[in-house]
């Protein structure tokens, strides 16, 4: 996998060290690749955890493992393996989560539940425990590391490493929250980015923490698409050392709850364009958003059915203005629509309304817009007060030559 | 659209004349092209009708005019025009279809609800009714022509002329059945075709004929999908001039019911089929067999799942076979599934079985039957006694040039 950089590539940001967290990288060799691929962050004892894991009826032995953990709320280590999902794998995929997560406890004198593991990659090849447990011994053995070289090791198909960073004042302390995450396929709605992982020095009680990143995946996460597919491993989760000494958050009354919140929300946000933004093939960042639908859920289905759609997604990737592709987006949906008060937008520029085309619209900055590559298209079905905003990538030549070709 | 013959294509077949059907083709010029356009099909007096339409809640003004014209069951023209759809047009197209209608009733001498009128193409352009107007007086004055001749006027992106032919023996007389078709992108579930014509010199009553293609269009239109997108205009329309003079079909206690019902759903099968091979970019049919589901809808619905999805489909395109993402599209249906139990096969090759790779299968035949143009997925996964089998073609860089270009 040499593709080049995605042209909607942004820079990974200056990010601060957390209190509490120490990040290492290590060569597994999970793939004959000339690079780190096990990720290996230890966390101070009282951090707590929490996470938003794959809706699939399939999911990896590590989604199960973390899900399991995440009941506990506490964290002590997580180990990243790029490079194999060990997804559909069976007892021996369950057996290499089980010999991470005891290694690892045994080197930390913690428990097994303490550790958190995620893999990605190609699915149905069991992880080899043998190379795993080489390259955590390299890792335990390993000088600390930056950011950018953590999120550089969990990377697989994605072309820029990806990270974000923001801040939160609670009382009279500034907490830190940073995240790095990877895509780059296999990206759809319930949850949609592979793995993302959240750090924060903040105070925070392991209830309040997943309610808040269950809140801030709701219009993030899960609002991104690039091809429709769910994977068997999507993974965000989010740890908080304590380290910054505010008072604890416990639940809404607390003192900085409403800002700790809208931080981890704006870094969900961060963390979700990074992937749409990197998506196979990606050429162009497509945010769709639908007004006026019968309700909130209503629209985001539309939204997504337009997101989804193979015909919107190469209309865009060939910069044309065919809003009845949209039309027919929205028809298939299936949800309330009303053919003939629907009224679509490009950009800033009303293309249809009132169930036909505006005749005489000004198509230069509908091309204009077209030829940028950040693409926003409006919807307004003059229904009801229902809203959602999506966001997806154009469907191009990148993604059938990276997708046709990936395993063999 | 100068796109080369799909390699799935099939010959068109030798089609009989029906009886009380005679048609003509003409150049209406919707777009500038050098070929006929628009369709004109007689049917003598005592035709019957019947049909099956898109779902979407955005149907082209065509649509809703069959949908009534429907309700009384009788027909004795069809017009069909090719390079615009009139979809989403307003007030204007349905001003275009009540104009084709009125104008051939005058010729024709009958009411225009005995006008049954479909169009395909680009959305959201008001068909243009002179041109509407001068291709029918055209057509006419032309002399009849063949099947292939009709087959080739409806098409727009397809590559080849699609014509399927049967018979059915009702009591002393054989009846024919023959039935043409178009596609090829915007093909997906809920009445999978766009535009499909079916005739026969059967008398039967149109209740009993709506039964039977609303039967026989569950496992075949509906079960076949290129892209997932549903069309605003998808039509199935099927005419019977009872010029065979089989005593008359009228129930399920008929004479004959069950040959033409059987007759009618092998039609439509092949009808469906020749869609999907000319599925845009096309390369590969494949063909899903899912067993062991909860119910049929649960089989089918993950039937679907694999069938849309993008990542399966460009893995075939690549001759690769990584059934990972057919675990992947059965997660990510929703619908029961238990990972442990799961098999999967290529061909005849069992390639997964109860959760997990099958070390050391034969890989030669799988690779052999994945270089073929016709591909066979099998899912079982030994929960119940649900089945459903869907088609669909691989996504290949063909659908993205097709499709990144079509309007401007």
């Amino acid at each position: 996998m040499t593709e080049s950089t995605s042209p909607l590539a942004l820079p990974f940001p200056a990010m601060p060290a957390i209190d509490g967290v120490a990040l290492h990288v290590a060569r597994a060799q999970y793939k004959t690749w000339d690079r780190c691929d096990l990720t290996f962050v230890t966390l101070e004892p009282g951090t707590v955890v929490a996470g938003v894991l794959t809706q699939s009826k399939c999911p990896s032995p590590e989604v199960e493992w973390c899900r399991a953990a995440l009941t506990l709320g506490q964290a002590r280590a997580l180990v990243v393996n790029a490079g194999n999902s060990n997804a559909f794998t069976g007892s021996r995929g369950r057996a290499a989560v089980e010999a991470i997560a005891a290694r690892t406890a045994a080197h930390l004198g913690c428990q097994p539940s303490d550790v958190f593991v995620s893999s990605t990659g190609v699915i149905g090849v069991p992880l080899p425990i043998d190379k795993a447990e080489a390259g955590l011994d390299a890792a335990f053995a390993a000088a600390p590391c930056g950011w950018e070289d953590a999120a550089a090791t969990i990377m697989t198909t994605d072309t820029f490493t990806k990270g974000a960073v923001t801040t939160a004042v609670i009382g009279d302390r500034t907490v830190s929250l940073v995240g790095i995450i990877k895509g780059s396929g296999m990206i759809a709605p319930d949850m949609a980015t592979m793995l993302g992982f959240i750090f924060t020095d903040a105070a925070v009680e392991p209830e309040f923490l997943q309610a808040a990143l269950s809140k801030a995946n709701a219009p993030s996460f899960s609002c991104i698409t690039v091809d429709s597919d769910t994977s068997t491993s999507d993974t965000v989760l989010a740890f908080a050392t304590g380290k910054a000494g505010n008072v604890q958050l416990a639940d809404d009354d607390s003192v900085g709850a409403d800002a700790f919140r809208a931080a981890l929300a704006d870094l969900c946000h961060q963390l979700a364009m990074l992937v749409v933004r990197d998506g196979e093939g990606a050429q162009k960042l497509i945010e769709i958003q639908v007004t006026g639908a019968d309700s909130d859920r209503s629209a985001h289905r539309i939204a997504m059915s337009i997101a989804n759609s193979p015909l919107v997604k190469t209309a865009i990737a060939g910069e044309d203005a065919n809003w009845g592709r949209v039309v027919m987006a929205v028809g298939k949906a299936g949800e309330p629509a009303d053919r003939d008060t629907l009224s679509i937008r490009f950009g800033n520029t009303q293309v249809a309304e009132g169930g036909l085309a505006l005749s005489g619209y000004n198509e230069a900055p509908v091309a204009a817009h077209l030829k940028g590559n950040e693409i926003e298209i409006g919807v307004d079905l003059a229904l009801g007060e229902g809203r959602a905003t999506v966001w997806t990538c154009d469907l191009t030549h990148g993604y059938i030559s990276i997708n046709a070709d990936y395993r063999s």
